[in-house]
């Protein structure tokens, strides 16, 4: 219980998954890890690899949070119109994140977003995305992290960042083998945490 | 003219260069361009990618800056040691992003950082970085974006959107030939913005 006293939990509700679509494995296997481990240190629940396998992500995604604490589910190869469909139909809404969208920051799409009050899917995109994307048919919302051409990755991270209100950055995992105890200077580890 | 209303234009001052170090050529080349292209959307106003030379990378920046405005520099091949000296001389600062330094989200780092006025050497790591780059010869500050493991892209994001305080996203870029309008449906793009 040594940390008890700074134990922070974010409250999870609504949930967010990220939808990456378009990874081609020749290309994006460092890249779509990113945006895979992106998504768990940032609070996202999990995360889905559609239309495609990549067994390298998947244990990658699995070793990480088996040691470093938390749930996270990871599904990969299932179909993006099943997932969207899936998802509306519990309920929840689908964000596209997309350099074409409602600028983050000089409109107030995010507070539209979180006003509904439900489970998010964030789809990322990667190579050039079908046009449906962008139709009211899979996306609620389109989101630009800025209109400039960067990185998938970065763009979710200010998304949940944005979302979560920094509060995904403070958070503990739960059950982790291996945490870092933030320092000016140098590294520590517990590696010897108590099981929660 | 058409869009003068609508300009906004970053105070710059200070800036804010990014090195990168630890690319790997045969591995890395599509996630340091993430990193660079990051950089320049969220208005930091120059890139290093230290010690190793990468034409692939400098081609995709430069066609980027040509074609959707701003000014941004890009050097490679330079040593860390010699940007970091030549940054402090000039009075700079060094920011080591890295996942054991102070909390973004718990702790008043960027508070910190930004009282100085100074400019900002962000450097972001790769593979296992020297353990000097902890110490106050080479960083300043450690700053970690979260105390998980996940992504110096997203890393750099948020130290960017923090920095800017979101201000990053709204910038204008001078010169574009290339311009989105942000929309909620579908794609709008202004291919003859006027130079400014």
């Amino acid at each position: 219980m040594a940390n008890s006293k700074l134990t922070r939990k974010l409250n999870c509700t609504p949930k967010i998954v990220v939808l990456r679509w378009g990874h081609r494995p020749q290309r994006d296997v460092r890249l779509t890890t990113h945006v895979a481990l992106t998504a768990r240190a940032l609070c996202a629940s999990g995360f889905i690899l559609s239309d495609v396998k990549d067994a390298r992500i998947e244990e990658t995604v699995r070793k990480i949070t088996m040691h470093w604490g938390g749930t996270f589910s990871f599904e990969m190869g299932t179909s993006w119109q099943g997932s969207v469909r899936d998802w509306k139909t519990n309920g929840g809404v689908v964000v596209h994140l997309t350099a074409y969208g409602e600028n983050i920051q000089t409109s107030d799409v995010v507070s539209r977003i979180k006003i509904l009050k439900k489970d998010v899917l964030v789809i990322v995109g990667s190579q050039k995305v079908p046009g449906a994307f962008y139709s009211s048919d899979v996306s609620d919302f389109n989101v630009a992290v800025g209109n400039q051409p960067h990185s998938e990755c970065s763009a979710l991270a200010i998304f949940l960042d944005r979302f979560f209100e920094g509060e995904e950055l403070a958070q503990d995992f739960e059950k982790a083998e291996i945490k870092i105890v933030p320092r000016k200077r140098g590294k520590e580890i517990e590696s010897d945490v108590e099981f929660s």
